[in-house]
Formats: structure tokens, C-alpha cells, sequence
């Protein structure tokens, strides 16, 4: 069997990604009615699948979206799709929405069941010693961003403008204070602590953040979850953003000035750490 | 030949709604990346069209969707789709998204264009004489509400809500300000006066607000577009939504309490001057 480059699936059927539809009426389309939630596999191996999957419950628990699969049942069909992959390394994503049905704000009858969607592709985790670029934005998102939703259009304009600028990322802050990237976390690194804002609803509770400070407590490095500002960033000895992809890539600029670099032993020991857990799962 | 139940539109592709499906790259399944309006016809006059189209302009543009049709391209295809239904009284509803394309948050490359929706359907303007029960909510949506976008996820929470305690509409405020409802805007007339929260980035600029506001002008009511609280509206003398199939429905409770009622005539006033006006603008 030839492998697919790119997948798609919705409610069971699947194909090639491009030539995918899905009804009109998927409540996705009027309202961006859903949750996600995604991460990368290799060799055929979906990491960190446990934590992606309690959160992905959780988002659709806070939205009242009652998933029709187990969790068990659900990573059994992401393991499924990717089979039809190839072994490398791939982007595995998932949706549920809320359902289908006429248009109506409202939640449709309780006979009408979540649509489950999934995207897979070809695509690696970036490189650790990658420095991005960063600007600054004030954070006018909604406060649910602990949710990971599908209404992300704060997060669409600010990416395009970070792209417009340059830069790799945005970071967000509620009038000096940082929040979070666009789609990833942010962290600083002073004086040797490891320093990232609360998980409150301001940010999301990103997987690879837990792991930076597993990684952080596994080294004695100490870590302080408590809001930090701007002037902080500015100041700080590294700046670090993580996503599923970006396991925790150091700054070079934010808003064209330098940032960080004065802490580069502790950000190879962070970095080894987290690459060696991340090829150790994923080992054949 | 026979008229459609519901019109589903998508590029140029029409049929049963029901039918219709999308591609599953499109914007809005990822980001809920587009913009929307919507308001009623009668005996194939859609009304306040121009006013829609201008605002469905103005939200594309502050989301740099470059909309693939003129303003009266649009109209014309609007016009052309409701000829597909019955004559009576339609729910005209269309959207834009930014287009189809891999999931990516920054924008897909110059060449790819918006996508194009239409839905239509049998639905009657809610008579004015119903009274409207009301919740109130605190508002935890993004800073942009002033753009009609399909981030709609607070909105829909908020109407389940109301739903849930067998209200209509949910009335949101900040910190006991009052912004707007879920799907509606909110008026309180006091003493005399319509007063009206600001039009600015906490609410939608309502189209049967500004008729309402310029019903008031007509009959001689004074207008005050000043922000006011959850304190003004147990205290007002009427409490009014509005929307495009609502023209200013008085509220008789606010969280199970009474409210209004107190100046029935110049409610009995505006309704008159509204009701005549869509009877008068559609009539054949």
C-alpha cells in the first residue's frame, strides 16, 4: 500500500486531505464550534498522546461537548490513520465539533453527536537550535484560552503580522503583562529560574510547557509559575517559546531588539533533556 | 419550478442545504477564519441590503479578507438565490472565509481567494409585541466585537444558557457594564431617553440599532450612546433588544426580576415606526 501524503478523516470516512468535504451544516462553519487538540509522531509513534488526549477531553468538557469515542477508543483510530503514513515523523491533528444541524446558537438535540475530525502530514519537530524572532502585541483575545477552541482568529491576525514583521511568533501581554505566543507558550529564564506565566485562563496549559519544567526540576533548576511583564523579557538571560512542535526554541530578538543568550549552559542541558525524551518515546 | 425548503450556497455551487458540503481545508473549519451577515427578506426584497453589504465589507476589510466580489455582485447573487425560494418572509444569511488551504495559521498566498456561503430559509421577524426574558452574563469575549466574525463560541455558551433557564437572550456586561447580548444588541429607554452602550470594539454595530436610534430621531426621543450598567437596566423603564429579526423586543424579566413596562407608549411608538418601515421597504 503507497502512502498517503496527506490525510483526512471526518466521522470514520478518510482520504486524501485535499479532496475531503464535510457538511455545510458542521456548526464549525457558523460559529467555529469545537476544540483540538494535536502533537507529532514518530516512527509511527504518536508522543505524548496521554497528556493531548486528557486535554482534549477537558477542552470538550468545559464546552459541554460530550465526545461520542473513549479515549481509549480515540487514540486507537489517530494510531490507525497514521498507519496509513508513512513512518517518519507527522503532524497528527484532531477536532471534534459540536455537531451538525441548522444553524442556531443554541446546542443541537442530544441525539446529534460531535464530528470528529483528523488531519495528518508530514511534517518534523523543529530544530532545538533554531533562534526565532518574536514581536509584541497586546492581547485582546477572549478569556477562555485555556480552551483550546477552534475560534482562533486573534491568534490568524497575529501570526500574519509577526510573518509581515519578519518574525517567528507573537507574544501576547494584557497591558505589559505576558500571556502567551500566538500559538505556542513563552518563557524567561533570570538568574538562573525558569520563570512562565500562571496556567490560568490566560494561557493555554501547553504539554510541552509541562514538560520544560520537568525538564527544569529534573536539572534542580528552580521554577517560578508567577506573571511576569514585558520589561522582564527584555531583560531576561533566555526567552523561550514551546509548542508540540517547538519543544522550548530560544529567542534572538523581540521587536527587532536582542533578547537572551546569557544563559546558554543551562538552555543545552533544558535542550538535551527534552530532545533525548522525545527520541527515547519515539524510539522504534 | 419548485421552491427550495433551504438554499445552501458555496462558490458558486447551490442546492439542499442539507446536502451542501464544503471543502475541509476551508478557513473557517481551523480557525473559524471569516466573516458573516445576515438579515430577512420579504416578497424577494431583502431588507436594509445595502446596510448589510456594508457592514459585511467593513468586517472582511478589518480582517484583510480581500472579498472576490463587488458590493453589488454580491447583491446580485444574494438576489438571484432567494428567487430559488418562496416569497414569504426569508433568514438571508451569508459568509466569507479567508479561503482553502493546508491548516496554517498566517495567511494562505495572494492567489487564493475567498470562499463565498449563502443559506436561506423560511424565517418570520419576530413580532414586536413579544416580551423577552433575559440573563445576564459576565462578557469574556475578545476585544473585537465590533467585527461579525464566526469566532462565535462565548455567543453560543451564553445562548444555552439563557436556554438552559428558559430565557431568550443573555445580556453581557464587564465588570457590570453593559455591553450587548449574545446575538442582539441592548437598549434601555429612562426618563424619556433610548440610551444606547457606544459603538464601539465591545459590541457589534447593530443595523436595527441604527434604525432604532433613528425611529427615536423621528419621534423626537433623545438618544444617549453612553455605556451603562446592570444597575440602569433593573432600574430603566423599558429594556430592548435588537437585531435583524428582532427590531427592539421589550424584555419583561432580567434574571427571573421584572423589569420595564413603564413607558408603554413610546415603546408602542417605535415599534410603529419600525414595523411600518420593513412592511413599507419590502412590500411588493
Amino acid at each position: 500500500m503507497v502512502a498517503m501524503e496527506l490525510l483526512g478523516y471526518y466521522n470514520g470516512e478518510y482520504g486524501p486531505l485535499e479532496k475531503m468535504t464535510v457538511p455545510m451544516n458542521d456548526r464549525v462553519c457558523y460559529f467555529g464550534d469545537g476544540v483540538y487538540d494535536a502533537t507529532y509522531s514518530r516512527n509511527y509513534k504518536i508522543f505524548t498522546l496521554d497528556e493531548h488526549t486528557d486535554r482534549f477531553y477537558n477542552s470538550a468538557g468545559l464546552l459541554g461537548i460530550k465526545l461520542a469515542q473513549s479515549k481509549e477508543a480515540l487514540k486507537g483510530i489517530l494510531n490507525e490513520m497514521l498507519r496509513k503514513m508513512d513512518g517518519g515523523e507527522n503532524f497528527v491533528y484532531w477536532q471534534a465539533t459540536r455537531g451538525t444541524g441548522i444553524r442556531n446558537h443554541v446546542f443541537p438535540e442530544d441525539d446529534v453527536r460531535p464530528n470528529l475530525w483528523i488531519v495528518i502530514r508530514p511534517m518534523q519537530v523543529q530544530p532545538l537550535k533554531k533562534k526565532v524572532k518574536l514581536i509584541t502585541l497586546e492581547d485582546t483575545r477572549f478569556l477562555h484560552c485555556n480552551i483550546k477552541t477552534l475560534n482562533l482568529l486573534p491568534s490568524v491576525m497575529a501570526s500574519e503580522k509577526a510573518k509581515q514583521a519578519g518574525a517567528d511568533e507573537t507574544i501576547f501581554h494584557r497591558g505589559g503583562r505576558v500571556t502567551e505566543c500566538a500559538h505556542s507558550n513563552c518563557h524567561i529564564i533570570k538568574d538562573g529560574v525558569f520563570i512562565t506565566a500562571p496556567a490560568d485562563h490566560y494561557i493555554l496549559p501547553g504539554i510541552a510547557r509541562a514538560h520544560l519544567i520537568k525538564a527544569c526540576k529534573a536539572q534542580g533548576i528552580p521554577v517560578d509559575e508567577t506573571a511576569y511583564t514585558l520589561e522582564d523579557v527584555f531583560s531576561a538571560d533566555e526567552v523561550l517559546i514551546s509548542s508540540a512542535g517547538s519543544f522550548g526554541l530560544a529567542a534572538q530578538s523581540v521587536d527587532g531588539k536582542p533578547v537572551g543568550g546569557k544563559a546558554p549552559e543551562l538552555l543545552a542541558k533544558l535542550h538535551k533533556y527534552l530532545w533525548d525524551e522525545f527520541l527515547e518515546e519515539t524510539d522504534l
